[in-house]
């Protein structure tokens, strides 16, 4: 049964490292995994994400950017995760539906319901099985995120990071919020070495899985 | 009063050089006049816009392609037209609203309703005083656009014209039922001269001022 995780969580938290070590483990056991991530993807939904995180972007305006997150979310649910679950592959995603609550809805203040029917306009019926939110407090988050991109000379998500401690915060309540009202979630903590939170997550993909086996 | 002109139509009605005409001839009446077109309008806007028109989006899904329409709508509106009325200056638009619903309603068969939604949160309250239709047999439109892009070596609407001349048709007769169920449009026969269309044009804008100031 082909199955579909997400990963969320802010900045910080250990998402890459983690889905790649889970892709590593589920390999062995249930074979073709596809690893991917949004925005992005995908060619068309790469060049939306370069938009959306170009730092010379800064005038975008709210509504434009939630619009630009569903335009590459339709191209990549269609082109990538959707074909891949129908020929039984697993796929692991970095970020979908819920960041676009969490980020735009939350942090941004966008209306919710306004956020939750363009999910569906995007995603269609393709939604995760199991949502793995890894949970950190975001000074440690920003702290984390900051220090890696300095390292990396990396440009990437550079318009998020110059956003305020605040909005942080309002996102990393948000994802919790969402964690209690869907059952799909699974709050992994992400304080610790990755070897740790490595564990949690394959504790709570086990969990998982068993009690799907289980229905 | 600050005035909001959008002028539709297919491919070859020859909207920009028409635009172009009114403009000069508003100016020397009114005052300060801004041109501007969708999608596109602004860097960020005109950014999406390489990618819709970009003849190796051929990929595009239709959810991602109306997606993208409403984002670059939504900046566009917020940077450029609502300011512009703002400080009293009239706005002539090159496609707007009715666009997305003839060619991705209309001509791909998308939801009217969803679209008509997407417009909304797109453009917000900002609606056209006047849209004047410039209508043309889609075999004729067609060919005099592919004349041009020849002539000029021009990319411009490449992925468009590509299309199925039923494709053109179906949103020629999307546009003229749009223009039968909303006042705002008047429907100006393309055929004929450039100075022609100009007189066509001058006078439906003549009528419609002289009603407004009648009111």
């Amino acid at each position: 049964m082909p199955l579909f995780i997400s990963f969320e969580g802010i900045e910080g938290t250990g998402k890459t490292t983690q889905i790649s070590l889970l892709a590593q483990r589920l390999r062995q056991r249930s074979g073709q995994v596809l690893v991917t991530r949004e925005p992005g993807g995908c060619p068309i939904a790469d060049t939306i994400r370069a938009i959306l995180l170009d730092p010379t972007s800064a005038g975008l305006v709210p509504r434009a950017e939630l619009l630009l997150y569903a335009a590459a979310r339709a191209q990549h649910v269609e082109e990538v995760i959707r074909p891949a679950l129908l020929t039984g592959r697993t796929v692991l995603c970095d970020r979908f539906i819920d960041a676009t609550l969490a980020y735009q809805g939350y942090g941004r203040g966008l209306d919710l319901r306004m956020i939750g029917d363009l999910n569906r306009l995007a995603a269609g019926p393709v939604t995760p099985d199991l949502t793995l939110l890894l949970d950190l407090p975001e000074a440690l988050g920003l702290q984390r995120a900051r220090r890696r991109n300095t390292q990396l000379a990396l440009e990437s998500e550079e318009r998020f990071e110059r956003e305020s401690l605040e909005f942080h915060q309002r996102v990393r309540l948000g994802y919790l919020e969402l964690a209690r009202q869907e059952s799909r979630f699974r709050v992994i903590d992400a304080v610790g070495s990755v070897a740790e939170v490595a564990a949690r997550i394959g504790a709570a993909v086990d969990d998982f899985l068993q009690s799907r086996e289980g229905r």
